[in-house]
């Protein structure tokens, strides 16, 4: 029996609403989960991250190995207790990271060498190791170490990064000891359809508890993104959680969705949160902006988020600039809330069969581009 | 009729606990104020701070004249509005963060002219234009500008600046065009006594709503400081609010209490909360102390704070190590809770007359000095 399951409630088209049932309880789904990195979404208690809607987290399991190390997170009882989440934890596999954070990287078939980003040690992940990891974190939903050497457009490198992936996933399900625990493949092969089908077929065949789309919006342009995206969120398994991994913009998670993908994660609202740049109805607001000097009105007057009901965007705009801490946790706030609102809205707008008209119209304000910021 | 009145409930020695009437709610005293320089107690929500226990907020005059401005908290409905904050706010004059942060600072009889410490623009404050900026943030109970230019020890200069202080007197008075703000006077005068009761007869007579007491903790020793609160704080008139501005530590609290003090102000628990170090029933914790690295109990097992109930010592150690910015906000909602905590319990420990044994219990085990760190 699977570590989770995904129950279909109802869908409309390609998009899907359901529950998936962990062994720290259901998510809603299509999910967003909020990235805590180092065991805290930043700047935020996990007894707010909840308030906000979050059902699942996700944390970074090369930073929680680098700094604490999972054996102190293990002795401590683990993730949960460590940090105090109590709900469903997803844990990446530490490779992405590896490949875009880590010095003196040397990839090999059985796995990856480099010095991290911290003390410069000298450290080696392989699928077991990670999985070794994950575990040890106390992690609920794992994923499969992936090769992410792949960059876009150069086909002899996206596919020999596949082809590794492919012959590691038998590695990463064996290292698993946790029944417990699920663990997603991740479907590699960049921009070419015929490396992604051979890579989903190898994926979809080994029986993970998920499937996972890697790789995606990691520099091959938003048109490219999106057809990727269109054309395999639908071939991913109809009967397990789909998970398009690390995007993306509101609309991405809207498009995404129309595409029958489950579950998200993002570093944007809490980084952009961190940065001044809020998510809104009407797209993104860069509340450094001199023309909020003196804005009475909320960053978002159709946001019902503890943020937009007390602070004017002239009080953030002050928080921001006199350098107050207070600043990127209300952006952080703010625009998780708006993530995790927005998926609630897709779910109830899929379980009314109206899904098609509420993507037109959040896609149509989203557009107006408030600010006419990129991220 | 006073702006702010203050009923006394109970005293047990020269200690008292009442209340503090203003037209923004009644605040129960001896009352600590956290501090919210630029209008926002840092990384916390208006609501937090309230739910931590406290009921009125200290905010700098100068820090906002500087940024955002009191043209343009005014134009957003006063700081309250502004910052959400709907309690009391007592506002410094400014005189302090002039003679500590600004630059090119000349003083003369009108008033103090210099830089700003964020733009280096020319400014000028007499105490026509303090009275005037605290007015327009909307203060509820403002501070008389002072002349804080004496040095510990230096007689010519502390009765230089006392004398100032006391012709500045009637100035301030004068300024005030708000009748429900109140106005407190402040005794300075170093560590001459005979100095420091030439300016308290003078500020006793003057009308003021309430006495501080300044220039207090400013270097001249510890012995030296407990001396001038103890000789003091019992002088101050008994009919009126009396504060002890900028300190200090808990023991500090105490023994002001002990000698008759109501309000207090102190950045310790804030900005220790910010640099991993703790106030617990047992004297300071530096959480960055590698001892802690493993500890599974919380900083304080006395503690009924949001923090201890969730977290251990050795995630909030990791939380500071990796520069997470849930660290800092952690440590100020335990230190703001540990003050606040203290304040209710010597309050109730007034009104059942055993203050001087809870006095002696609490600094005893505050002399523990768990880590024997000096703040």
């Amino acid at each position: 029996m699977a570590a989770v399951t995904l129950t279909i409630h109802a869908t409309d088209g390609a998009a899907r609403t359901g529950t998936l049932a962990t062994r720290r309880g259901p998510v809603a789904t299509p999910a967003f989960m909020p990235v805590g990195t180092a065991g805290s979404v930043k700047g935020l208690m996990p007894g707010e991250v909840r308030e906000l809607g979050a059902e699942i987290v996700l944390a970074n399991t090369y930073h929680l190995h680098v700094r604490p190390g999972e054996a102190l997170v293990r002795q401590l009882g683990g993730l949960h207790a460590f940090s105090g989440w109590e709900g469903p934890i997803l844990t990446d596999s530490g490779g992405y990271q590896v490949f875009s954070l880590a010095r003196r990287r040397t990839i090999d078939d059985d796995g990856v060498t480099f010095l991290d980003h911290v003390e410069g040690s000298p450290r080696r992940l392989t699928p077991e190791s990670s999985i070794a990891i994950q575990q040890a974190l106390g992690s609920d939903v794992m994923m499969a170490l992936d090769d992410c050497t792949g960059a876009p457009g150069e086909r002899e490198a996206a596919a020999r990064a596949m082809e590794r992936t492919r012959r590691w996933l038998a590695r990463n399900l064996a290292a698993r000891t946790d029944p417990g625990a699920a663990l997603f493949g991740i479907v590699q092969g960049g921009t070419f359809d015929d490396l992604r089908e051979e890579s989903l077929a190898a994926t979809a065949a080994e029986g993970f508890d998920g499937v996972a789309l890697g790789g995606v919006s990691v520099g091959e342009g938003r048109a490219e993104v999106r057809r990727i995206v269109a054309t395999f969120g639908p071939r991913l398994p109809a009967g397990r959680p789909r998970y398009l991994m690390g995007m993306g913009r509101p609309e991405d998670l809207v498009e995404a969705v129309a595409s029958g993908f489950d579950m998200f994660d993002c570093v944007l609202p809490t980084r952009h949160g961190r940065t001044a740049q809020l998510f809104t109805s009407r797209g993104l607001v860069n509340v450094r902006n001199a023309r909020y000097r003196d804005e009475a009105g909320p960053a978002d007057p159709e946001c019902g988020c503890p943020v937009c009901r007390r602070f004017s965007l002239a009080y953030l705009r002050h928080l921001y600039t006199a350098g107050e801490m207070l600043g990127p946790r209300a952006g952080t706030v703010h625009n998780l809330w708006f993530y995790l609102d927005l998926m609630r809205r897709m779910r109830e707008a899929i379980a009314a069969g109206s899904f098609a008209a509420f993507r037109a119209a959040v896609l149509a304000r989203l557009d107006e581009g408030r600010d006419r910021e990129e991220p």
